[in-house]
């Protein structure tokens, strides 16, 4: 249920959900409170007073004798239980630069933007389940049991084709299934275009197994796997589960993978290690469901060109070589047994297009999830992370790239940079007089490391209070205690040791903001690039879309405000969250949506820009915080020359 | 080249080879010579006279001081030089009944009929191999390898639809094989239909390797497996080999196979040992030309419809119990080495279709060789063996069923039977005055048994010399010496003891004739039955096509005689051999053709006889020699009228 919590002296409203963290509530509404230990209570810092409203209250907060009659809590160990009015108190209030941010975060706008962007599917998957009641054979009708059951599939249906199968292994059970339940069977089907196509019968079962109808949908990323399994009948999701892909020991980025693929048994390896982690998903989902492997009808999946290359075992070595060519675009449709995926032996494993080496089958999906080839609104499509992607375009055409933006996103190449996990800064402020942080980390432990999107609250706000400047150097004459020398370069303390997980000082140095300046600096020179090449510019995007896990938890303003999105009206932008995943899941629930996929691939047309002159051009000019050529970002220009 | 032999006092003239042996072609013939030890040379009683021309003799014939002036010769140790005119002694000659019988074998007429009845077939192969050169990638055009391939296949061809492929494995090798020789390749590929079909990919090697372009047509029969090489480019057989099926080993015909089947481990076993004998003859056929197994393009082979299920190791329980289902009628193009065969991992293993459980692929293929169904004229086909199998109609209609004859004809249920290999009785005169025999064996050894060809030869001249009745019962009157009472019924001695290999008597019992009649009454009433069945009868016929290894040995007269084939005009008789391995030679060799596979299987409509009283009728009704309705064979109540 929705709460309003009105934070007092700031005059900031926000709505919640119940329940929730009054400290995360505060960052996100852009109001300052001190907050030194994540979340963890230690600190002992994020006191507020309760003025109207309950809240409930896991720890107590250390008052003063002038404060008992005061309702104070600590922000940090309380939740939101009615509508509220919070009065932050003085010292610790912002000084009101907060409240020119328009706070706009991820989960309060993802839901709105979903039904939009993707529109309506319908529960019609291009697998069918249909349970037969066969006739028997006798002397005077004794067709082979094939032909039999080809008969009873077309049955009624003139205008459709023969019906094919494409496993010689089908063949090798079905007498058998066809006796066993006294001629009753279930035949699982991926289905044809009626006379055009025929159905492809890829499994039997004996008697009525249509009440278990399963699909799993899949996204195959270099990081983490997430996978969703739907009830075909109905469309709802039923269980979902996410593992690491435990490729991860052999390398962080797809390059790497690349590169021990190229060890003696390096694929087979690589190809191994994702097929746990798929299968470690399946375990879940069925453990939880109670339900077997082979219960699972189908498989979508999506991933980007390497990780389709290394689950099917197919060598990435010339992905990675100037001019780049991936083996297949077009992944064969394989039996998922076949990889070693703990499935029923005739299972299908469907792996969406790709377009190019680094624009994969996640990409397309993501596309074909948010319907941009159907729209005629020219629409800018996002995927940040070590190799950002980006899809500009609409109904008629669309131009697609990649840009090798460094793991400085995903908090590699940075002195404290964790992926995020527990413990991880995600979000951060600064009293800009005090210049204090205040930190909030996943699941509100200590401090333990900055994840992409902490970074990019911390760089956003060390710019906008003028502890760095746009070249990203520390102002060395603001003589604070927490900015300092560090061992090879300056550095600013987020957190102290005695505040930290890990019991040293959590730092963010100028090494880490010229890899942080790099990659924003990439991804931007790509979106010019793109556009450029189409002889548009910003002011023609109708709409952006953020897709990818990281770029659901982006800070809007944050991320213009260092140069990593264009600074356009926000009301342009749309977050798609996991846009890979969903893209499976629809196509998985209706198969006109299915289908329809060719049709973004086919639109794609792919550009390298590791080789574009333009591209290093516009690179330079944006390695700069938020870029060189400050008319570009015009509400940044005027957020900075405030201060 | 051919010779001319004159043989005196018979004054027969028959053609032979240069090289034939002099026995084989008397009796051939049909001129009685004395020859009690099957042309081994050790009985000595086969002394001709050349009158003229030359001869070889590898042994020197026994001769008295009378005859030192003559050029006495053994028939069975020489061998045709030139034109010869050969005076049979008179003591050894035949009384004349031997000159009344039409001498017409399989070797005289088959190379004739094949023509005729096969047609003309095209060197234009349902498989392709075609040499690309492939323009390198560069940035600019960096499309996927697969995509490449595609388009180097496609070139030139507008309304060629995109070629396919279907195993993910040839993925696996093609970015190594396209830069291997520097983006030349060879792709070997299965031709579709134009627009309509793709073509589809099965395999890609470096280089250009189109100089071996190699089919292997293959025959698996029950008890043999029959292959021939065709170089693809000619059409041409390069090599030919055939082995023993080695499944006889648990058991000699198909129904033995199926129970052996049910037994654990007993399919994989029965499938372990056809591929092993698959495997025999490719290793001979490379051995011999010194390729690759590895350089065969493709398999067509075609085999009866429990042969191709054990092939494929589907489970052909159900075929053997009523209602006779088979699996499937139309085989799964299949990758043979995934079954086992020693071949390159991409090679496709075609079976030819069945049409029931009884009546397989080897009769489809022997259909589809001699274009039965393209040609207006009533056609009886026969495939003589365990389980004859008899089509009859023509490019109309067909219809087709098995009869199970038992096992007589391969030399089963015969006290002395044996298969057709060296020392077997295959051909066999009786002097009509002596009634002493004319033997003559496989290999011209001493007699070790008797085969199927030979026991028809026995039985037609026991029967023509009165020796037995229309009952198959021995005429106890005759008092001769080789009729006795043997341990269990009467039997004659066809060979004694001294004479035979085995060191004892091989004779011919009651039991072997009612054996024989009844295999042989089986077949006729299979044709009866069957013509029957579409209101027609012997008289009808425009042409009968005896198919099969046995059906090319059978002599047409004597088979005529014992009522094995129907007594009608012997020009309507053609002789056609290995049908089945001939009906995947040619669709080795011409797509179109092969093509034309699937209107065969379709217009064959098969009739169970198990089942049906009207075959039972007409069974019990041919259990006499020839027939009890003398009237159905003319001929041979002519004859045996004239004793």
């Amino acid at each position: 249920m929705e709460k309003t919590i009105h934070f007092l002296p700031d005059d900031v409203k926000i709505t919640v959900d119940t329940g929730e963290n009054l400290l995360d509530a505060a960052a996100r509404a852009g109001v300052y409170i001190h907050a030194f230990c994540g979340g963890d209570g230690v600190c002992g810092k994020c006191k507020v007073e309760v003025t109207s409203g309950e809240v409930s209250s896991s720890q107590a907060a250390p008052t003063s004798e002038k404060d008992a009659a005061k309702k104070i809590v600590l922000a940090c160990k309380s939740t939101v239980l009615s509508d509220l009015t919070i009065q932050v108190p003085s010292k610790t209030k912002a000084d009101g630069t907060a409240l020119k941010r328009k706070p706009k975060t991820t989960r309060s706008i993802s839901a709105r933007s979903l039904d939009s962007l993707v529109g309506k599917w319908d529960v019609d998957p291009p697998i069918e389940k249909r349970f037969l009641k066969i006739d028997p054979p006798t002397v005077e009708d004794n067709v082979p049991d094939l032909k039999r059951l080809m008969r009873a599939i077309k049955k009624g249906c003139y205008e459709c084709a023969e019906p094919t199968y494409d496993h010689p292994a089908l063949l090798q059970d079905l007498p058998f299934t066809m006796r066993e339940a006294n001629w009753e069977v279930t035949v699982i089907m991926l289905r044809g275009k009626r006379s055009e196509e025929p159905d492809r019968i890829i499994a039997v079962e004996p008697g009525d197994t249509t009440g278990q109808f399963y699909g799993l949908a899949l996204d195959i990323g270099t990081t983490t796997i997430g996978g969703v399994l739907l009830n075909l009948h109905t469309g709802e999701i039923i269980s979902e589960a996410s593992v690491y892909n435990s490729q991860i020991g052999y390398g962080e980025d797809v390059i790497s993978r690349v590169v021990y693929s190229q060890r003696p048994g390096g694929l087979k390896a690589l190809q191994g290690k994702v097929v746990y982690s798929i299968n470690q998903i399946i375990e879940k989902i069925c453990r939880e469901l109670i339900i077997s492997p082979s219960d699972i009808s189908y498989i979508m999946a999506a991933g980007n060109t390497i990780m389709a290359h290394l689950l099917l075992g197919l060598d990435p070595k010339f992905i990675r070589e100037s001019p780049y060519v991936p083996i297949c675009n077009q992944m064969p449709l394989t039996r998922a047994a076949a990889l070693g995926i703990d499935a029923h032996p005739s299972m299908r494993l469907f792996l969406y297009p790709s377009v190019a080496s680094y624009v994969g089958g996640d990409i397309t999906s993501g596309v074909h999830a948010c319907q941009m080839h159907k729209s005629p609104e020219i629409t800018l499509f996002i995927d940040i992370g070590t190799n950002g992607e980006i899809v500009v375009g609409n109904n008629d055409w669309m131009m697609c790239t990649a840009c090798s933006a460094g793991p400085a996103f995903e908090g590699g190449g940075i002195k404290h940079g964790m992926r995020a996990s527990s413990g991880a800064i995600e979000n951060f402020h600064i009293d800009p007089d005090s210049l204090d942080p205040m930190i909030i980390t996943i699941n509100h432990t200590k401090p333990r490391g900055i994840c992409g999107s902490g970074l990019i609250s911390i760089v956003a706000e060390l710019l906008e209070c003028g502890v760095i400047d746009q070249q990203g150097k520390f102002n060395r004459k603001l003589g604070h205690s927490r900015i300092r020398e560090g061992i090879d370069n300056y550095e600013y303390v987020i957190a102290w040791a005695k505040d930290s997980l890990t019991g040293e000082d959590i730092v963010i140095t100028e090494v880490d903001l010229d890899n942080l300046i790099r990659a924003k600096g990439a991804m931007y020179a790509g979106y010019e690039t793109l556009l450029e090449s189409v002889g548009m510019g910003f002011g023609d995007l109708d709409r952006v879309i953020l897709a990818g896990n990281f770029g659901a938890y982006i800070d809007l303003e944050r991320a213009i405000s260092i140069g990593l999105l264009p600074d356009i009206d926000r009301d342009k932008f749309f977050y798609l969250g996991n846009a890979s995943l969903l893209g499976a899941q629809i196509s998985l629930t209706d198969h006109k949506r299915f289908r329809d996929r060719m049709e973004v691939s086919g639109l794609m047309t792919n550009m390298e820009l590791s080789e574009s002159p333009q591209f290093m051009d516009h690179y330079v000019a944006a390695l700069f915080l938020p870029h060189t050529n400050m008319d570009l970002f015009p509400s940044v220009k005027e957020k900075l020359s405030l201060k």
